[in-house]
């Protein structure tokens, strides 16, 4: 039996909950309750040294970090697959993770922390870092409308784990009231209309609303 | 013909350059003088829209980030194999590629910053930061070192493209002063004699000395 270790509204226990959702495996959930800090107890450093999560735990194997996670269990349940058989294709597959990591996330998590994270903690959104992060991800999501206009999905005309890396972080862009940012490119746009529609992302999503 | 838009000092081009050494593959290097700002210029932009390198081109097809490209390669010229054919072994390769991206990467900087980029604009180093680096990168080392103390490579009993996504930043710790941080952990060095005396890496480093 597959374990997560992790919290259904973390973007990176998604990226692990949607793999699973979309390979059709089922995995008992273990809630690590981040408001009472338990990512940095001895339980759970013990399967994840640096005190964050998600951790996937298989019959005796543990695994963390969620990009290695996603493609191993596309390895260990190969159908669907979710990388193109195409090696080309595949490289861009990376490519799209990579850039979701080096640059998407780093700019959208600006805009998430001020208008998310710092008023939950009764802290004031900070409107020129706002700007900052709106310029910022404006830029990279340019880039990623362009590659859209090109094929239906990043890494050509598959769903892939390069879907899966960036879903999390649009959505959360949405709900931090940036949505604007994805409405106005159309090919991005369609894109998210297109991934988010899928019964999967749907059930990831309403498991924590 | 592959060619490498990159500069043989730069970390993440040495990763590309490494791989294809341990492929037995020949490229064209072609160099982006970072010092001219090449690298943010119509046309590097056209091939790599953040400004930054390397970028591999092969036969028409265009890739960029590090670790994409590597494992590309990998994938593109199968002999001798890169990533181990275990499942499991596979995703501890994958873990520690994400674990040096998201923790190592961002601590060695901050002491590579203080002792090398800074100094070299004329800047003064700071201690305080010097010392904060070196404590979060020996929390990072002290966990791969353990995880070395029950296998010689990262993925397992194989080199793997985690080392090779590893050593350009424990090679720039080195010439950043900072080589007592490896010296001192037992596995970490054993591995770093290992991987570092291969004569792929000797080729790498000696181009650019």
């Amino acid at each position: 039996m597959l374990k997560v270790y992790g919290h259904p509204m973390s973007t990176c226990t998604r990226r692990v909950l949607l793999t699973l959702a979309e390979k059709g495996q089922q995995a008992e959930m273990v809630i690590v309750d981040l408001s009472k800090g338990e990512q940095k107890q001895p339980a759970h450093l013990s399967r994840q040294p640096f005190g964050v999560i998600p951790v996937l735990e298989d019959d005796g194997y543990s695994l963390f970090e969620s990009r290695a996670i996603i493609h191993y269990l596309d390895a260990r349940f190969p159908d669907p697959p979710l990388s193109p058989a195409d090696v080309r294709a595949r490289g861009k597959m990376e490519q799209w993770i990579s850039v979701d990591y080096s640059y998407f996330q780093p700019a959208a998590t600006k805009i998430i922390a001020q208008m998310i994270w710092i008023p939950m903690r009764g802290g004031k959104t900070d409107p020129a870092i706002v700007e900052q992060g709106r310029a910022e991800t404006g830029k990279v999501l340019d880039i990623v409308d362009k590659a859209l206009g090109e094929h239906p999905y990043l890494a050509g005309d598959q769903f892939s784990l390069a879907e899966i890396s960036w879903m999390p972080y649009v959505d959360y862009l949405i709900h931090a009231k940036a949505g604007d940012l994805i409405t106005s490119r159309k090919n991005f746009a369609a894109w998210w209309e297109r991934v988010s529609t899928r019964p999967t992302w749907q059930k990831v999503t309403a498991k924590s609303a």
